[in-house]
């Protein structure tokens, strides 16, 4: 990694991985969801993940590189861990409330990915790439909220009243 | 974890964990940054930490728990990128780049953890508990913010005239 475009191809490449790992998690996650609304939260976002993938392949196009993934152990490690609650908890709220945390870990791991390349393109002068990053970065910017919405109005209410029948 | 008590516990120990890890690991990304500034930032956030984990310990002894941390693989592997960002470049901006990269990587991992258990412990009832948590959760909300600055303002200029340069 010599150049700011070096490590943005580096950074480009990590999140290509990532968000083709959740394209098949996601479906997991809406399948162990108890909550109807958090069944379609993760099922939309995986609809929206599948055209977060196209939009990289365009930002590899329009830099004029092949589109490739590279392995990437945090996304791996936030995956396992969604694999992980849903192994240690049966169907229910405390597991939903589980599966939402670890979907604004994964949401907020792809933040951190966006802002850093769109801060890198909009320094290397990439301008053409910046607002497909930024499409992207709005929608994981909203998934998350979203999920943390459902949580405190709706699942987390419900998973303390399971803590309360225990 | 059949409770959302059952869940915070998990998680909780979970960020014990990462908090603890980044303890050993700050020292080294300062190290390794060469701007003065980001050197300072990681050296003040290095020390933040310290405070961090002896906060987790009062969260613990708040619910009448030994402090126990459990292995978690998403800290692992946004440390393990940071050390691979380091091995692949030499000293200078874009090494910066990336060490801010990693680091916004690891506060947003943070900001999600916090996130949930503050919802849950909210949910849970559990007061006592919350403003400790608030006061982490401010902190690495600041940290991610003055990285990026940081990196706007300063870093990633000097990186982009290295590719120019290269």
């Amino acid at each position: 990694m010599k150049s700011l475009d070096d490590l943005f191809m580096h950074f480009l490449q990590d999140v290509y991985y990532a968000e083709r790992q959740l394209v098949k998690a996601l479906p997991k996650m809406a399948k162990n969801a108890e909550a109807s609304t958090l069944k379609a939260a993760f099922t939309a976002h995986h609809d929206e993940t599948v055209h977060q993938v196209e939009r990289l392949d365009q930002v590899f196009q329009h830099l004029g590189k092949p589109a490739k993934a590279i392995p990437c152990e945090a996304i791996k490690g936030l995956i396992e861990e969604a694999e992980e609650v849903i192994s240690e908890s049966s169907a229910g709220p405390v597991r939903d409330a589980g599966l939402i945390a670890c979907g604004q870990a994964v949401e907020h791991y792809e933040i951190a990915r966006y802002t850093s390349l769109i801060a890198w393109a909009t320094a290397a002068g990439h301008k053409d790439v910046i607002s497909l990053l930024r499409q992207t970065l709005d929608e994981e910017t909203r998934t998350e909220k979203s999920l943390g919405d459902l949580a405190s109005k709706e699942i987390n209410k419900a998973a303390a009243k399971m803590a309360k029948a225990a």
